[in-house]
């Protein structure tokens, strides 16, 4: 196709910020286990804890034009995620195309290929989820498009919806459910609260859960 | 099957806690360059080195019913040891069973699949060696078995087996020959000090291990 | 052949050191996009930018003891460069070894294979990049070739090349072009330094680098 | 979710049929390169070119529940098209339901994991395109959805689109441009047709597609 | 260890010919869906359905000497099983240890690793599953055992097990356990041929398995 | 570099035509076990045995722009081989560009990426051993080299070498040693026909090689 989407909508800030407190897991487990990318997809370093608003970029195998064009619709709070037409570990991303990011105030990339300048990436505090780490340059030759759906390392994402990434790896939530997604996590959060506090106290799964009887049931025995 | 054994035999504790302090790549060649896991099972962090009695665990894909069961039988210094019946990369492991494995004195998790909550786990100090990392929730629906045979990257583990494991990975040491194994595992490394001091002294290999001779045998000619 | 090449030409030490302040990103981007090994070389820990001039060891699959035979052909300033003759991921290569090469003034290790002792050799400072990490043992029954031509990760690597390692991954530059390349690698770094000032400065890559009129000219769509 | 949505919009079968007879390189050519499936997607049995609407299903991984529900959905002209929550390569599907999909019309089955009965499959003559082949039986304990967007093998499909798969592997088209890529695809099955007539002549590619002042004009040089 | 265990107990003949009529997915179905080999061991050509007493290697990586020890212990209705102590894809295993097998009354082999000879091979008609095809050479320098326990594609495999071997992938039923799994096979493939003519007839699974009400408790929607 | 190297020097074809017969099992032990690529690379259909006078590519990632160039450099007797400067698995290769080869003379392709056709490819008779199949489509928009050193499959080929390649894979004999590899191959082929007699005759590996004093040196123990 080869368009620019400009001024797409997005999940509010507010949401987006109280969502990325929750982290992966619960946010993945508060949408009904749905939503979490491929487990392929491993921050550069440790440590990370961010959600932002999605901007889309469909490119070609190996050719990064298409992340700079991209550059120009990211505005604050914003998440970049790449995808390439078909699969490449080329590295698309360094430290360069992070300097720009981080004068837009965007929060973090999610590429389903390779990155480069890790260590420089680490340093400037720019967080990148992505199959794999490399400095195999790539070209600029082909057009993509930017803000279209996309498949990036095995789920639908489209412009503005919400991505929350950490260290157990990448979440998106679609823009219009956010904020039941958002209501959701803190009540999970709360009833894992109240579990934890009792498997500290050396209760077991068994008897929080209640399974002793369902597990007989279908059969478990002891020995 | 679906049956829970309990009481199963372990190997002695300060057999295994002598074993922790050799770690895997010694204890792997003392018992005759065998034992060791697929080297895809890795550390969610670094900088650990334990040995525990395994408490085995046969578990249906995305379903972690069966370690809620497992976590009644373990106790001070087992290592708890998972494996699917078919590959799975599901998180089928976070904080939560954590919390409750720690208050039982478990030493570590070895697990053939994914596991989630990575930070909390380093934060708590719960090692865990897996196949990958994934917030990708399981459900509780069907048995599995626990303190059986299982095959786990590789390996054949039986209840009551010597784990350990350390930032090279993951080796199993059969229960009757833990001790035989140990007493082999000293040994090696008393020789590997003597020839690491002539290392440092600036001897070569060719001389340490005579090796000069059998090269020449071979055919090997330097040009 | 199973033949030891002694006194190989190397790329000169000043050029290898300049070179390994540019990092791998930059030397493959000078060469023209070429010489990186495949991205699953992986460093053993983070960190580390260095170069060296390659010693090469073709070496049959879990079998090290050529290794042993590479070490006397080691100097100062060398990078010893290991590659199986059909794949293995055993664990070729661990402190001992280390421990000698050190001694020789060798600056750190490339093997398209598994490594082991990461903690001790990451204690020690001596780098490793490596397909992965093992413990598995290896046998010395079975010869092969010190510093000949050998294909490693994909790069065809002759002994006395540049070897370019850091957290992006592993490059290899040809001796003869050494010079050229290190002149190209300066002149990139400066452009990079100018473009980063503007990056910084709010300018996007579409000004800087003149790009909106050649993607209009392709089609490029803005909607 | 856990919903099944009945009576879908589908592509009319006349546009369907007419897709089938271009195959997937075509198809996917004419569609602008998009829509192909990841190539670990291959048929069971060679020889097989069809094409046919989804009817998608969602499902647990190693649970295959849900397919039975989605037989009831399907009719005349279909292809069943099912991806896993979370990566599987259990056997999901064997000669009985695909006995019942061949009373109902079902063309053939797109599958994003294991598949069984692949002898029994190839003598009845129902194909079948999956990711691997496994026996590896699965459990019916799970909900999940028919009838909603998929991703599978990295293309987001939903029901209705057109499927074509051949031995070149699996591509969707989007049922609301079925039409227009068919046309695309008659119009490049003609031009291709010419071109092969002159390839058959002994023209060469460079000739017949004009790119010898391109090529030179990018500097390449005969040396 | 380097051992030979000679004269093994194996199971009936008679109990293993029926067991191959009855294939892979009904074993590994009738005794509780276990015992399957991991899905990359696939034929080297189609069309086989064997069934054989194991014969078990543990063999070096890339080194097949053993394999010609294992020969002299092999006897009519054996199937060969070889597992390699670490990873290898080597091409263990050509048409002239086949000869010798055929010679012996062997029905197959089945190794985790690479075979070559392939059309050879097929020609014969000696049907090998493997985990790949290589032309890779192999040393006989190390020594390994015969007919000890081994792991081979993810399952245990003990000496005189039963092998079921065909177009689906591999699976191993236990020696003691034989003759039940040949009772429950019969019965399982008797209840399939009752469902299969329900299927013919245009029965659907839901109404086959009688599942519609434990869907609609689960809470399935029609929409 | 974007070179083409014309009118290079290429091994007799008399000898290539004897390499083919004997196939690349025989070929490669013949040479010392060297020359083998990677056991991915496989035939798209079955049995073919052919040898070539290899014409190499090298080529952008999803670009297959210097294939069209490369065909012209082509004559009887060659094979091409392709191999991207990083991996892709995109469909560079169909049957109009096999139409334009065959007219040639060309015997059959080496790519270490994606191949499309196949059903076309099968019937017109052109092999192609190829990393995956895939349709997926290619730009015209970057140059490569030909004739240049390339590695392919984890070989170094030089323009000119010998491919031998068959359902085993794909062996590459360097130019220069071309007639004494196929001296080496017809010795060793007399040398297995012989012993293929005295397998055929019930007579085991174990005699015909000798093994069993130096079985028994090594510490074996029958038990």
């Amino acid at each position: 196709m080869a368009i620019v989407v400009q001024n797409t909508a997005r999940a509010p800030l507010q949401v987006v910020d109280a969502l990325a407190r929750h982290g992966v897991a619960t946010v993945h487990e508060a949408q009904g286990r749905s939503g979490l990318l491929l487990p392929y997809m491993r921050p550069i370093y440790k440590g990370c804890r961010i959600a932002g608003t999605a901007v889309t970029v469909s490119i070609p195998p190996a050719d990064n034009w298409m992340i700079h064009v991209a550059v120009e619709q990211c505005r604050e709070g914003d998440v970049l995620v790449v995808a390439p037409t078909s699969p490449s570990d080329a590295g698309y991303f360094g430290e360069l195309l992070a300097t720009s990011l981080v004068r837009r105030g965007v929060r973090g990339l999610i590429i389903e290929a390779g990155c480069r300048d890790v260590a420089e990436l680490e340093q400037m505090g720019f967080p990148v989820w992505s199959r794999n780490v490399s400095a195999q340059g790539t070209v600029k030759e082909t057009l993509g498009d930017v803000n279209v759906q996309i498949v990036c390392a095995g789920q639908a994402i489209n412009p503005g919806d919400v991505i929350v990434a950490d260290d157990d790896g990448v979440c998106v939530v679609k823009r219009e459910s956010a904020e039941d997604v958002l209501v959701a996590s803190q009540s999970r959060a709360e009833k894992e609260a109240a579990n934890r506090a009792r498997f500290e106290a050396g209760e077991l799964g068994l008897d929080v859960y209640g399974m002793r009887e369902k597990l007989a049931g279908k059969g478990l025995r002891y020995v």
